[in-house]
């Protein structure tokens, strides 16, 4: 098959753009503010609750959840509840005309639980009511008759270490057979042999908690019954296609007849993936049954228990190497825990175990990895999607290599990492883009990494700083797990204003403002005269989920397809009009000019108008789909991604003894990203990645109770880092070492700017505690809580010992 | 310049099929029912008003109009209504943040008066209140201080016959100098050589009145203010591009902050044109002023004086011939009265002069039009556009000749009629696609035309029959009046369905659903795979302006081409699975296989599904640009339109003497429209248009009082026909001719199908009356009332000569 156009428009624009300077260019790379940053602040932008306000009659939806973690419904009796006053309608799984399923990658997930209950966040029914309160009261009304089983929250009782195989327990996903919902495996060279031959080995268990995305908006959404039998649904969600086909499915409609429109949503992280097609199903049922408006909107309660959340994971490693510190060989047992339902699951898996042994040539390499159910808030996508977990293993793993070593854990690093031409454990050949040795090199130099090291190292007292470093890398775009394409919608219209639009969603990554840098460098224009509409499945094509860092890169590269094809018709238009050479063509809008005669000129909007007078289409659908992903599922070898973004991250930290209590300081992030695009969201990024790393690495961990519920379901109890947690200084570098077919050059940066935070972190607690080898083994599991890391001072006697 | 890609697929798609009979189509010229006709009639759909129900906090936005036709405004003082209980805001010309003025063609018309009012119609201030009735109350509060001016109603005082000079008056427009809106002129041949060598010469005065569109649905609009400072506006409107240009300009906005959605029209007939601009602009202003959705409809009385109207003629006609009966020479004088505004009055004036001489060969020709200001309502676009005026006049005229000359109707049009391979007036070869003299034989035979001719004029008694013939063509499309372009937009939905868009409105005439057909034949899917969402500016191009009878052509082929590049790509793709040649696959959906092998298949839903996989995008915008049309102003001469639609109607009428009433028993109606494309639509179309025009030529004008008020504002003294009035039959033949640049062929119906409705009837008339020449001479003016046909009667006395 020959290369398509879309390739070739994106590897042109690298080619004639890998050697420039920011400077060089007009828009791209420079500090831009969101186009409705100031709206957002201001407070007047409409987020979807918001949207309450516009219309009249609309009816409450109420979910009445369950009482049990886990348990089979024997009966549901609604009638009282429908008679409350105010009710008009208690929805149970019974009444779903489509299909009662909303499982985002399997059907295992029930919109409206009818013969079991799996987790303290199922829904039983809902209250379809003319205000909250009602409804609220009504619920105590729906009497369900429960069969209770046993609640199980550890994922070891699912499966066990030496090959993760299924325990004999009672079945939570009984239908399925097994609570295994999927496996994966790396095999590559010859381990066995590998460690046999290996000087040194290191081996630990790690565990990483379950995280909470703790956005500010919590979940809403507002469906309006449409005349042709179909439904228009406002709600937060990230990926409005995906919602919409839920929908569909639930209602039993094409999806032509099922519109989901995004407004401004309030945070995503990734958790806004799957819950969007629960609560839009949810809305468009009442909408359907009552003929009217239908709203709701979650309590930060609700949120909690009622959303997916980042996995636990439980990890063993055995690492091995050279006496000189080179990397021989990676062993692994995975086990991530997703809860209820699988929600992304399989694909948070498959994405660990891609990463599961860091940025590293690793000759050789037998990795297995198991996503189990358990009776937990089910868990979903989240920032880093699975890289999170892996890479705190796999650079505690190599802190612990370099101690064993004596080495530097920089120097260790430097050693082993990727590099161009460099092959990685799938085998993938990284012929070109691989900045990781520069981001190391400049967050060493920023950070001052030696002085520090040497200094914290001899530091006395209980008041201990310590300096770590994590590096990583991160798969762009959704590589093997689907078909990953994106789309673009570029209209200029006759006052040379312009609208975008996009299926992909801000859910406050910011990546959409770069991808209006992308249209206005490539177009000439501001930015400024870029409208985005809101993503609405009725508009626009689907451009795919917003999700895996793939905005800036794939709806990029569909914009950049687009502009560059508008372009080109306007500068040939510009050259008739002007007498000159298509190629001589600037736009500078609001001027148009021939760069070789500066007097041959036309505004932007004469150009604009001119176009419709001699027949030349201004508006574009833009296209992009990323080269096939590679993956042989026996071995793990292929090119499970396009490429990859790299990063390393220097933590330097305090740490009490008598408290327990770590606290960031300062850090350094060097990203490789490729090109920047929108220099104001890049380091935007750099501080809130970190900043919710650092949250994961000392903080934050959903508790359940043995019966399945929630301690923590609000953020009173459930903490974040607040105002005062943020460090002093956080020094964002950035590595342009581009990328032959990501828009200027660029790759992602959504969730690499989580990936190394956490390990970076623990590593510099490690070294604050400064206790060796047996202290360090310790340091293998996050959230690094006061009581966690006290718990390790006192049974390591380190108060003693540097008092002493 | 090259031919562009559409240009070429259109002509490539007519070379395929243009032998193909109906039945060898799958969709193409078949009875398909509107996508929401039941919906319309059941009482589902949504029209503009009803969205109302679904809004809260709206308010009410009412026009407080003037009290004089013509005066100067000399103080406006509206502090009493603003204090008026439930009134929010006044808003006056003062308060305009843009600029104020919604004329369509040319700069005229304010939206809100300030220093003149020209019509009773025009509005002074907006009331914006809490609802209806509080508005209305508080418009009597209104205090507005007039200087009157002399009313003027008669086009004549504004010009003069022999050569339409302006004459001495009280300027209506003195801000513009002149009351003559434009001027155009056809100049062909040696007219005066032709009048001398003559063998008879034809001169007559004929009149035409100002028609009501009398659609269903009243004007309406629902603006709701945006967070950005922009505002989107539901409204009645048949251009919702055009609609966006007016409220930007009144508001001062960029386009792309102003979005304007068209719900579904309870008809246009070209009166949503203009109107649309001012009701959206109105609720915009109140909207961005209160912050709160803002409202209006209008009442009845409201709408017939505040919105356009069919453009009053008088006109002079000479035409002279050879004593067999050829064509030498048409001189005439054409005045369009376009009242107080300009509205579409230019375009209009120029249609009207394009076709004045009729689709005859006309070597010699010298005609001139103006288009002139009164105080009248204004005149707008209204279903055919000024051709309806002047086919009535040049009709009328080959009727007289006929007679003079001894000749059958029939047999002198036929002799002088546009076939394959003549030129226009203008000079325009017709190289291919005239199907007049079919339309006339096939009308003619299914009339029984010359037995009933023959039969009724040897009738005797009161109760008299006639029958009488009208010929025409009809340019399609907009020609010399704009930029001629349209687009559409088609998005395969991931589960086969279809998401079409265009920027045209279905306001009655039903062509959206003839672009489905196109779509589906094209595309090898049912009609009902292809759901059409509401125009709206922020989600489709600029499709250009409903009107003109350009959706289906200009429409049609924009959706053809995009419908067209999409087949291709999946028959490639299809080609590809299932190893085949693409040209080899057969899609017809749910199947798609091979021709050659019908084993080969897979269903439509797994091709598009297939699409995502291997990165074959799905979507497309459809482009078309008319040909560009030629005019010399000096001359007429050039290629006004690509081409035109033709026609031949047969009228069978009876004539009551005694009380002058005349009725259609039965009618013909022969249409060459290339193509069709959708028979159900095509068949409404000669039925809705031969009724309209039967209202137009028997009973339907405006009447103004001397002072400039409407007399009959309301449908209880506007008489349009009743289900009582329509003839027992009206067929309907359909000839295609086909035409390279439409769509499989198609042109236009919307407008043809009441151009010669009027002037066959008045034939009828005459022949029933059968007075012979004198009479036939005062057949001269339509409406064809009761009383004027007295009158007539009256005058020549035909009661006595047909009571002997």
């Amino acid at each position: 098959m020959s290369k398509p156009e879309y390739v070739d428009i994106v590897e042109k624009i690298y080619e004639k753009t890998k050697g420039k300077k920011t400077k060089e260019f007009k828009y791209i790379g420079k500090h831009i503010i969101k186009w409705d940053a100031i709206d957002k602040i201001s407070g007047k932008a409409w987020f979807t609750a918001d949207l309450k306000k516009l219309y009249q009659n609309a009816v409450f939806v109420y979910s009445v959840r369950t009482k049990y973690a886990h348990a089979l419904i024997k009966k549901i009796d609604v009638s009282d509840a429908e008679k409350y006053p105010g009710v008009i309608k208690v929805i149970t799984a019974k009444d779903i005309p489509g299909i009662n399923d909303v499982g985002y990658v399997i059907p295992d997930q029930p919109l409206l639980a009818d013969k079991k209950v799996r987790y303290i966040g199922d829904t039983i029914a809902l209250i379809v009511a003319e205000n909250y309160e009602n409804a609220l009261e009504a619920a105590d009304l729906v009497r369900v008759e429960y069969e209770p089983l046993e609640v199980i929250l550890d994922p070891l009782k699912i499966v066990e270490w030496g090959g993760l195989q299924e325990k004999e327990h009672t079945l939570i996903h009984d239908e399925r057979g097994s609570d295994v919902v999927s496996r994966y495996k790396i095999r590559r060279g010859d381990v066995k042999k590998a460690f046999q031959e290996a000087a040194v080995v290191i081996e630990n268990e790690y565990r990483t908690p379950m995280q909470e995305h703790a956005y500010l908006e919590p979940e809403a959404a507002l469906a309006i019954p449409q005349p042709d039998g179909g439904v228009t649904i406002y709600a937060k969600t990230q990926c409005p296609f995906d919602t919409r086909k839920a929908v569909a499915q639930v209602l039993g409609l094409p999806f032509n007849k099922v519109r989901v429109i995004a407004p401004p949503l309030g945070g995503g992280f990734g958790g806004a993936e799957d819950v969007g097609n629960e609560i839009a199903a949810k809305t468009a049922l009442a909408a359907i049954f009552t003929g009217r408006p239908a709203f709701l909107v979650f309590t930060r309660e609700e949120s909690i228990i009622g959303h997916s959340k980042r996995h636990p994971m439980i990890a063993r490693y055995k690492h091995a190497a050279t006496r000189d510190g080179r990397l021989l060989a990676v062993e692994a047992e995975i086990i991530l825990d997703t809860g209820a339902y699988a929600s992304l699951g399989p694909f948070v898996g498959w994405r660990a175990i891609v990463h599961s042994t860091g940025p590293y040539k690793v000759p050789n390499a037998k990795v297995d990895l198991a996503v189990v159910y358990t009776n937990k808030v089910y868990a979903g996508a989240f920032r880093g999607f699975g890289n999170p977990q892996v890479a705190f293993a796999h650079e505690r793993q190599m802190d612990l290599l370099a101690e064993e070593l004596g080495l530097d854990p920089v120097e260790l690093r430097l050693k082993n990492i990727l590099r161009n031409g460099d092959r990685t454990v799938h085998g993938q050949l990284l012929s070109h883009g691989v900045g990781l040795e520069e981001a190391i090199l400049k967050a060493v130099e920023a950070a001052n990494w030696y002085e520090k090291r040497k200094l914290y190292s001899q530091q006395k007292g209980l008041v201990r700083r310590g300096i770590g470093i994590a590096v990583f890398y991160h798969g762009n775009s959704i590589g093997a797990e689907g078909a990953d394409f994106s789309s673009a919608t570029i209209i200029i219209q006759r006052d040379g204003s312009i609208i975008f639009r996009t299926g992909l969603t801000d859910f406050g990554q910011g990546a959409i403002q770069g991808i209006v840098n992308i249209i206005a460098e490539t177009l000439g224009v501001p930015p400024s005269y870029v409208k985005v509409e809101w993503p609405d499945t009725a508009s626009t094509p689907d451009a795919g989920p917003t999700v895996a860092s793939r905005s800036t890169v794939m709806g990029g590269n569909a914009a950049l397809v687009a502009a560059y094809k508008l372009r080109q018709r306007l500068n040939k238009l510009a050259g008739e009009i002007l007498g000159c050479d298509p190629d001589d063509i600037v736009i500078d809008a609001p001027d148009v000019y021939c760069r070789s005669d500066p007097n041959l000129k036309i505004t932007w909007q004469e150009l604009v108008e001119q176009s419709f007078w001699k027949g030349v289409p201004i508006q574009e659908f833009g296209y992009f789909r990323a080269p096939p992903a590679e993956w042989d599922e026996e071995t793990g070898q292929g090119a499970p991604y396009m490429h990859y973004t790299f990063g390393a991250i220097i933590s330097d930290v305090v740490v009490d003894l008598e408290t327990g209590v770590a606290r960031v300081k300062e850090a350094v992030t060097a990203y490789d990203i490729g090109r920047v695009i929108n220099r104001t969201g890049a380091e935007h990024h750099a501080v809130g990645g970190y900043i919710q790393g650092m949250g994961y690495a000392l903080m934050e961990d959903i508790y359940h109770a043995p019966d399945g519920r929630v301690y923590n379901k609000n953020l009173s109890t459930y903490h974040i880092p607040t105002g005062l947690d943020i460090p002093e200084k956080i020094k964002a570098i950035w590595v342009e070492a581009g990328f032959n077919r990501g828009p200027y050059g660029a790759k992602g940066l959504g969730e690499p700017s989580i990936v190394g935070i956490a390990p970076s972190i623990a590593n510099a607690v490690a070294h604050a505690l400064g206790g060796g080898r047996n202290v360090n083994k310790d340091i293998n599991r996050i959230p690094l809580t006061p009581d966690y890391v006290y718990s390790i001072i006192k049974k390591h006697g380190l108060i003693k010992k540097y008092k002493a």
